[in-house]
């Protein structure tokens, strides 16, 4: 795993909620503490201790499983006031309900050390919609991962307008020694970013499957053959700066601008619950089964690594 | 280069045109074909035959260079009747102007072989406006390519509502022999799919900039670092229906269907021209300055590589 072979030997992590996102984190942040007793996690299911030690090695490689940290190590917490009463991070995972969030940072601002990062790993609820318990509403940040985080690079920083510059700094500073890429998101948008502009593109696959112009399928395939590895290497305005030649993305725009403004005129706005979804569900089933995310996983960790090899041969970042 | 193993000694193909594309397309082709005798190129240029002896070997990557065709080889007509006249295929990157092909496909059909396949690599002229001179409007279909077509697989086959059946299946077998993935577009759509899809995603990534959520360098640094990848393996039907685990996709939209209504609900629609320009096209020169295209082809190769030996070795296409 990237950067796995720099260790933190100082921090410690405190886990809250054990879904698919927080093992995730889990699984990442062994490969970078310098020991398994550096992180802890609570969770309210009585079997929570059993749980991780079955689910964690799933979150590693085959590589990886060769030399598997101690997962027993780990210090499991029996409450959320010992889980954080000696944190340097706290990482929640937990349901996606504003209530619960509310009430947990003010519970963990009793109890966690006054210069703990507070992360909340939300889709959707921002931190101003989370902190309004607190006494000090500076400290709560979104951290969002492109699941599954122990793979992918991206977190979305999104501070309410309260958070303080200097919880966003050392969280990217955090990220960054660890080979990921934090990006400091300036407004709480609905969605954030990534997301947003992949559901973009998903309305318009939507709007195209529904009319019938491919199939499900066919529409995966055009990705996975054209603009899923083009923007792997280089995202959509680089790509087009790139296409407008020595003009950039004017040139891009005064060559092409007008068929992009045809395109946009012409683009489907289907929402959910419109009608489409028997069709499409239906045929998502029948070309997929029951996908092997293993299969998935493997392919992106390589692709990943050929990523930073070729980006370190440039000197790029 | 995938496929180039398989070399073809029956084929004669004729490219109109030697722009960006009509090379690349040469460069695939050499490629694939067992003599560069087998390829015909006509263009109006008076210096065709230097040009092209000097702008193909950019082409090729740099393994290739060490074994390159001989180009001398390659046959420079004079006439477009010399060209055509023994071809099997005649693929046209000409002027994106509906006259140049319309009147071109009159005068192809006059010289070229009855059963010759007849492309067009257009990115917005449907075939049902190229075809209205022929005497047979069944033969012309759009072969739209993804930029540069001697590395991206995808080629999106869009017929008019008259292409014969035939000539589409013949044109997926080409293409499919040689490891390319030609997705038959079942309806002339405007921009066809890739273009639309890409430029979906676009049109939000405009507007969270305009609208100074990130800057252009890091709307791309979250696209690389996410649905990119992620895309480049899984196109986003089959994200989502693994993300939904064993309900699959309808499982994904139950889950967080009304996170993605928001989402849509809330995008931004900019229009070209509407003044977001000035601003972006400063953003991404500053960033930018004059892409390395080369370096981005040869990162992109190694992707496509990986993406070969991975799904070869799975069984998967």
């Amino acid at each position: 795993m990237p950067g796995s072979s720099r260790k933190d030997t100082e921090t410690r992590i405190t886990l809250i909620g054990t879904g698919i996102i927080g093992l995730s984190f889990a699984a990442f942040h062994l490969t970078h503490l310098d020991s398994p007793s550096q992180l802890t996690i609570y969770d309210t299911r009585t079997d929570v201790a059993e749980y991780v030690q079955e689910s964690l090695p799933t979150f590693f490689s085959d590589e990886d499983k060769a030399s598997l940290p101690s997962f027993s190590e780990i210090k499991i917490a029996k409450s959320l006031e010992e889980a954080v009463a000696n944190a340097s991070i706290v990482q929640e995972s937990g349901p996606e309900k504003a209530p619960f969030k509310l009430n947990l940072w003010a519970e963990v601002e009793k109890h966690a050390p006054k210069d703990a990062l507070l992360w909340s790993s939300t889709s959707g609820i921002p931190a101003s919609q989370q902190n309004c318990k607190m006494q000090d509403t500076s400290r709560v940040l979104v951290v969002h991962p492109y699941n599954p985080p122990h793979i992918m690079p991206l977190l979305e920083l999104v501070p309410s307008p309260e958070t303080a510059t200097e919880v966003i700094e050392r969280t990217q500073e955090f990220w960054r020694a660890r080979g990921r890429v934090p990006i400091h998101i300036k407004k709480e948008t609905t969605g954030f970013v990534a997301n947003r502009l992949a559901f973009a593109l998903l309305r318009e696959a939507v709007h195209l499957v529904d009319q019938g112009v491919v199939s499900v399928e066919e529409l995966d395939q055009i990705v996975q053959t054209s603009m899923g590895p083009r923007w792997a290497v280089a995202g959509p305005f680089k790509s087009y700066h790139a296409g407008g030649g020595p003009a950039g993305l004017e040139g891009f725009f005064k060559n092409i601008g007008g068929t992009v403004q045809d395109c946009w005129a012409d683009s489907g706005t289907p929402n959910v619950g419109d009608g489409w979804e028997e069709k499409l569900f239906k045929e998502a089933k029948e070309a997929y089964g029951t996908v092997d995310v293993g299969e998935r996983d493997r392919i992106t960790r390589r692709m990943l690594q050929v990523m930073v090899e070729e980006r370190s041969k440039s000197g790029d970042t």
